[in-house]
Order: C-alpha cells, then sequence, then structure tokens
C-alpha cells in the first residue's frame, strides 16, 4: 500500500466523490450529534454544579462511545459507497480512497 | 486491591469528598467544554452541508483528543486532590477512591 | 450497512478470499510479530527484577502501540486485496467483506 | 497539577519507592506476560499458515485487551503501594508519583 508521504509528493489530487458516503443517512447521524451535543452541555452543567469528579468522567467516557459509534458508521457508509464505487470504477481513485480509511483509522486508534 | 464485586456487596457506602477535585478548576474545565460543544456543532453542520465523509471523520477524531485530555485533566485533579486526602486521612475512604480509579480509567481505556 | 445479527440470520456462509490479504507481505508481519514477541518477553524480564512499576508501564504502551500499528497494517492490505476484490465481482462477498471491516474495526476501537 | 515542563525543569530528581507496587503479585503478572507471549507466537504462527486477515485481527485485539488488563493491574498496584504511600509520608514524592501517573495514563490513553 502506498505511505502518506508518497502521497504527498508523488500522486496528483484525485477526485472525490460527488457526493458523501453518509448521503442516505444524514439525517440519522445529524440526530445523534444533537443528542451528543446535549451530552456534553450537561457535562458542563455538572461541572457547574460541583458534581463529583467520578460522576464527570463516568459521562466523558459515555460521550466519547457514542462519538466512537458515529465514527465507525461513517466509515461504514463510507466504505459501502465511496471506497466500493472507487474500487468499481478502477483508476487511481481507489488507491486514494484506501489511503484515505487508512488515514482515517490511525487517527481514531489514537485517540 | 478490592474487586468492584466485594465493593458492590461488602463496603458500606463510604463518604465522598465535600468538594470536587476540580473545584479550583472549574472555569478552565467549563470553558474547555464549551468549546467541545461548539465543535460538536461544527460536525452536524459539516454534515448537513454534506462535507465528505474523511473530513468529518478528522474532526470527530478532534473532539476526542480533546474530551480525552478532559478526562485526563479531571482524573488529575481527583488524584492530586480525592484521593491524596483519603489517603492521608487512612480509613476506608482511601480504598473506595481508589477503586473508583480504577474503574474510571477502565471506561476510559474501553472507548 | 447489514447489521450484525441480519449477517448471523439471514445471510448464508459467504466464500472467503483463497488467499489472505497480507500475502505479500507475510515476511515482514512475521518479523513484527517476533520482535512484538521480544518485547513482551522483556516486560517479564523487568518484573522478574523488579523494575519500578511506571518503567514497566511505558513498555506495556509501546508493545500496544506496535500491535496497533501491525492490525493497521493488516486491515490495509485486507481491505486492498480483499474487500477491493469482492466489490469488483459483485454479489454477496462485498457486503460480507465490509461488515466484517466493521466488525475487525469496532473490535479494534474498543480496546 | 505541575505540568511536565515544569517537572523537567524545576524539581530536583525525587526518591523512587524501594519495591515496586506490584510486589506482592509478581507471580499473577509473569504468568499473565507469559500467556500474553504465547498468544503473540499464536499470531505469528497464524500468519505463517495463511489465516484469514479478520481471523489474525480478532486476535491482535485479544492481545490488546489483554496487555490493557495488566497495564490497569500494574496501575491499581502503583496507585494502592507508591502513590499511597507517598501521599501518607508527604513531601515532593506525591507530586513526583502523581505526575508520572498522569504520564502514564496519557501514553495508554493514546494508544
Amino acid at each position: 500500500m502506498m505511505t502518506q508521504t508518497e502521497t504527498a509528493q508523488g500522486t496528483p489530487a484525485v477526485r472525490r466523490p460527488e457526493h458523501p458516503g453518509y448521503q442516505d443517512r444524514k439525517d440519522a447521524f445529524a440526530r445523534r450529534l444533537r443528542r451528543i451535543e446535549g451530552q456534553v452541555k450537561g457535562i458542563a452543567r455538572m461541572i457547574d454544579q460541583d458534581t463529583y469528579c467520578i460522576d464527570v468522567l463516568t459521562q466523558v467516557s459515555a460521550v466519547n462511545r457514542a462519538l466512537q459509534a458515529v465514527a465507525l458508521g461513517l466509515l461504514d457508509e463510507h466504505m459501502s459507497h465511496c471506497v466500493v464505487d472507487a474500487a468499481r470504477s478502477g483508476g487511481p481513485e481507489a488507491e486514494a480512497r484506501l489511503q484515505e480509511v487508512h488515514d482515517a483509522m490511525a487517527r481514531l486508534l489514537r485517540t
């Protein structure tokens, strides 16, 4: 597989998909993010009210888990649509898509 | 070290600290959470605007990282104050505090 | 995307690829795993020699990082070969491959 | 809490505990590490035998989980003994121990 450096140096910019992979499930993702936004607001409120540290940490872990689930869902849609389409059409797009998935997974694993 | 089951079964509820460990830095934590709330709102907006999957994922990773930093900061304050105070006063509180830290770290590592 | 339950219930077993995706890089992966095995042996030795807890923990983190890199490398090869081939040939294999990647990523993120 | 930079610049080296925190459970930790060493050897064998990528990844996740459990166990012993002892004796050791725990947790969370 192509390394990130090779991408940066040697590959001309390749076309991105016209629509994001999650297009058919935009509403579901938007709803989940609004819920997560509410959870973060709730943590700020817990701190305002001097909630015990450990209880605040439990909520932070819950938000992290919810965000990981969103990330996994976005990756699913990306692979089912953007990666599969690029693989089928052949050409340099397939390799670019795979490199992007690699980089996204590396970022998710490191957090 | 006491296991979680022993806590649940055998330990009478022990007193929690009067003030949360993060008390002296409430404002800093509140500010960081408001910033994270804004980042989550930003991700919802990206989805509304059909932003490319990978760019959305990059932002989700950034929020996860910011939340982990908040969690680590809360753990620091908890240990510097709640755990250290309990260790110094002796008694069952020390063990209860250590068990809570164990459980909180386990939750953070598993997300 | 298909849920795991639907897979288990409704999908007949689909053919797996004849060769693993990492086939062309077997030696490199084998070498990395031997190095990791040596690192784990080294941690056991540190414990035998009463090495300070924190120094042992630093080594455990290093092994975890090395294993994550192997996992990411295996995922890369799996996607570049098994997933791309299945996408190109069409048929039920593509969906089965994507579901497997989803499950593997979920397991990696949760550890 | 003290930042890492302040430690490096301003704090003279403080005494480390005479015995590691895990001293009373050395055998249990050594046994767990030998088991993990065997698991890593097993993964190398899977690759030799062209095992399907996803099955190899499942084993890598299992080893990661086992290592995280060892890390959490070492942290427990470190806090129950090294941190608690330092807190009780007062002096600069307490702060040094807390900083070390902070750094170890940060490393574990980032892997």
